[in-house]
């Protein structure tokens, strides 16, 4: 029987393992990419799009087999199979648009009409702040408010 | 039979009608309640606690009735319930842990070790952003990282 | 105890039966709202905002009481109760994206590139075409292409 | 132990993949099945049926093994399992029947009377619409109207 | 607060127990709106469109007050409330289908061609068949086969 | 490592698949294992039970190897597994139990009493009934009426 | 609004309030129902059909208002909403099922042949015997074996 | 890679296969293991543990490879895998569960206090009773009672 | 219509926003009801039974009406509704159960055999301990082994 | 096509093989770990994150392949893939936490003010506790209490 082709969910796996055998951080990886750290790795892992050059730079740089470096470049895997919501770091995230999203809803549509945030024209920063009490992160999501369009 | 006293989010559901009725901003309200504007609005929807002191100005800046001031004074509703994840609006940040919250994962862990970014020891903020493609908004996620304890 | 407000849902049902028993059309709704008819009877039914003026002239229009105004002028509902999707008619709309889903995804991207069709800066029109074999109904979907941002 | 066969799905990615090697696009292979760029792209990706004709040329045009060509003719795989909602792009056209799906059938209850627009007697079409603010995809949904039988 | 209407579902439940209480059967009733009994069931019960005609016999026969007369004139409620399919008696219907979904859409496909058996343009009867091993009841479906079109 | 067995379903997947490439009809198979065409299209797919007989004649007439005759004596596979509700032909078929599942229970009860119909004691037939309109699928559903014990 | 009448559900719960209240036991309404304990528990709280002779028998034992006994004669309420399956004793019941239910069926299948125990034909029994380390509840389950019709 | 061990249930589907081939009956099994049949075909298919000797007990009886031996002996497989509740005879014993759940909570609690049945220290059997009108199953469940810890 | 009576969940409602009103403690509760707090907390909220003496006691020291104090004596309510899973911090017990429970399956397993850890027959703490990084909740979960019976 | 690397749930699946295997306790495990049982086991499994050295230990211990040691290094898995929540077992924790969430939310709110009991600042012990009556599991639950941030 023929063999299905890797996903690119499956490549972002590989590559991940691969990425955690090299030693490479994250930032180096988008480095080489020109790109953010979240979204250098993002890509890695299958949410961002791979062009064959950036394809091929991830390739050398984590030797990975041609098989992965042709499925690295499928379109991106962005819906609910790209991440694990149960898993404690990623409910914490779910958990804070739980608890604040009615909030930031009223929020924004106070300040800037009937529209919403978007998640395309949207970036993305982590940001690790020193405190003495412990150090703290701070993500930063910076969307394009979209007003509804009325007709 | 004895009547059911209202819930808290039904108590946040009168005041936010109250609110839209008294003309008055999140920010005015937040300014009399001496707290951020997020905070402010969450817990008059319902997810954060109010003592009696914070329950009696609103109920005097939104002309509450008693029953609603008391039903205020009720703890915090934030679990699933506080929110419509499949609005368009919160959907969307709900895309956005979808989309980023495995790269999330992999930068937290590589900066900090093996935990979790607070929900709790936590704030957040809303900032609107001008911008000559169209005015863009900053929400600040900031939460302090919890290694797991290792025993 | 307090009475709770009406929901936004619940003034655009009252407003709806109003509708039935006042022998207007929809087309006659959108004509004194000045917009097209599936936006007016979206905005009736609770999926778009009405300011004070338009949700007086409907409450004059479909004679609707005060508190019924008021609501009218409540946040949209676009969330997943302002449909039930097992309706049939509802459900093949569903069917259509269950079936055609990936193959316009496909063409977008091909066509655009890396991006998405904006539901927000988007409108919709039903058209009736005669057909001897049974008429038809078309339905046109319109929304701006919208790239995801490199960062 | 006996092989499995090929199911529909898995022929189409094996398809899917084959087209992007070659360079073709989507209208070039719709041009050699002399059908629309819609229905070609859904038929290689597994929604609608291909008799033996149409597998071979897919065959000799993709360069796909005989396996393939002979799963490419089984029966068209049109449940949930063709398409994944929760993909950013087909979100959206899901929440396009979020919010208007409910006054799609008052509209279409009004004009036609009580039934459904087809979901089979029904064609799908894509055009790009140029737009200074930013190109416009529109999506034309086709269907005959069906009254419900009254016996 | 301004009362809500009845709802379409809530209208049939009132109506059936008035039948119940009438003594007439669904056959009687059937006769009196020149109807099929499934058909007349289906329509008291919510699931078929009613005129002001046949409300208002509904409304003599069964001595309905105006509201509930007003309310079996919505539209039809036929999404997933118009039944529990975990009814025993209904649940054995959805096992039918469960068991023999797949052969009848292997025979139809094989019969007919690419394409669905209406359950629009569609008529259902129910008889029954006396059995010395025990009565038998005999469901008839019958509808309308529609090609997929293509294009 | 000890391979698996062939489950029931995959036996019947490979059976339909070597039912297409035989060219031969559901009803020729079914004169050779004399039964009726619904119930010997539902047992190669795997909802009822084959014989060592039975199994051994659909292996010479689909040309089966050895452990595919073995799985199709395996227990019939009725779950939820058997068929999928969300293709567009079998949710039709849904859909009708949704939409005349209520009557259905209304008037069986008024006709027999209090029980169900079985889908046990049950046989299921389907005729193509020419109809210068398009002709129909008429499905007729036979059930033994089973009331419930008093005890 | 015309008010809704009473569910059988609703009937349910006055009726049990009601029989808590009047220090009867289920025995005791048993035998005024001539009834077997279970069935009578089960008839009291809906799921089983009471003729008018026992509802009007239950109303004067349990002192019940004439919409309460009108509504016990409703149709039997068998479908999930019967009980609530996370109660931790019913869900042992349930757990039961879990552990036990592949071992029945293939016990039930290799005894009696391909078919199902009926839940129709059927009856319970639940007796108390002693136990030096703890009394044990027994339940019986008693249903007809029903073979599959072959057709 | 190495290759994952069989699990628990995979163990159970290989014995269940085998003892088929076997033309060994259920009860000859459960003699050789000196247990009763429930408890003997629960274990083979995964739901009772089975200690070194069972294991090898079986082995030989059944032909079976070591690695299946090996597996038989991992930890019971009780949770939700360990049946399809779908299965038309599973789900009639949940239906019992269903219809009779909260009758037997009634009366369990009535006779035995404030407690549940059970379902571990717990038996089960299954007796044919010949019927003239149709031989029966009885299935005993015989659970120990126990009360609720106050504390 | 007849009232419906409040149900368990209700009266603890009522019974939790009157002892906030009241001032008292749970631990002043617990004391009245010569319970530990726990018990005592969650008698009054609905999950374990209260006689007639201990509701009377609640009733008097929280001046409950007559209804509230009978409704408390209904039978506990144990199942999903007795509390909000997605409350963040029930929502972290649910984690450790997902995070541990593995395990404490291996590890119970291990050290008694094959059985459980009772729900029932088990008694909960709370306890407070100061620490200086931040005072600890210790909860302490006490159930007796109870192993599976073989038969 | 390369090979997919082995998740760290599958590393656990075999180490635990492996360990059933090597006749090894968890307690002598641990030991080599020098960490507490439940931190070991919950390692192995796959829930806590091993360093090269300890993966290496492991390694050695249970006679692990090169592939296995390396996979054990992932980060871990703490999602709901981590536990089978319907095991009976596990399902009694779950019960727990269903039946006493509510009243332990209501008393650590008491005394600890508005917040949490983390799982992350958390560790848990198993302990057995000889009774007469039967041996006891006693689970103790240790988390810091953390306090919601106003700002």
């Amino acid at each position: 029987m023929t063999e299905l082709p890797l996903t690119r969910l499956e490549a972002g796996r590989i590559a991940a393992a691969a990425k955690r055998a090299s030693g490479l951080s994250w930032a180096e990886i988008a480095a080489k990419l020109d790109r953010s750290p979240v979204w250098a790795t993002s890509a890695v892992l299958g949410q961002q799009p791979l062009d064959a050059d950036q394809a091929a730079t991830l390739g050398q740089l984590l030797d990975l087999p041609p098989d992965v470096v042709t499925a690295l470049q499928l379109p991106p895997a962005r819906g609910a199979d790209a991440v694990d919501l149960t898993d404690p770091l990623v409910y914490r995230l779910h958990e804070m648009v739980q608890v604040y999203g009615s909030s930031l809803r009223e929020l924004v549509t106070e300040e800037f009409g009937d529209g919403i945030v978007s998640a395309i024209d949207f970036e993305i920063g982590l940001e690790r702040v020193a405190d003495p009490k412990g150090d703290r992160a701070v993500i930063t999501l910076n969307g394009k408010f979209l007003p509804y369009r009325v007709f």
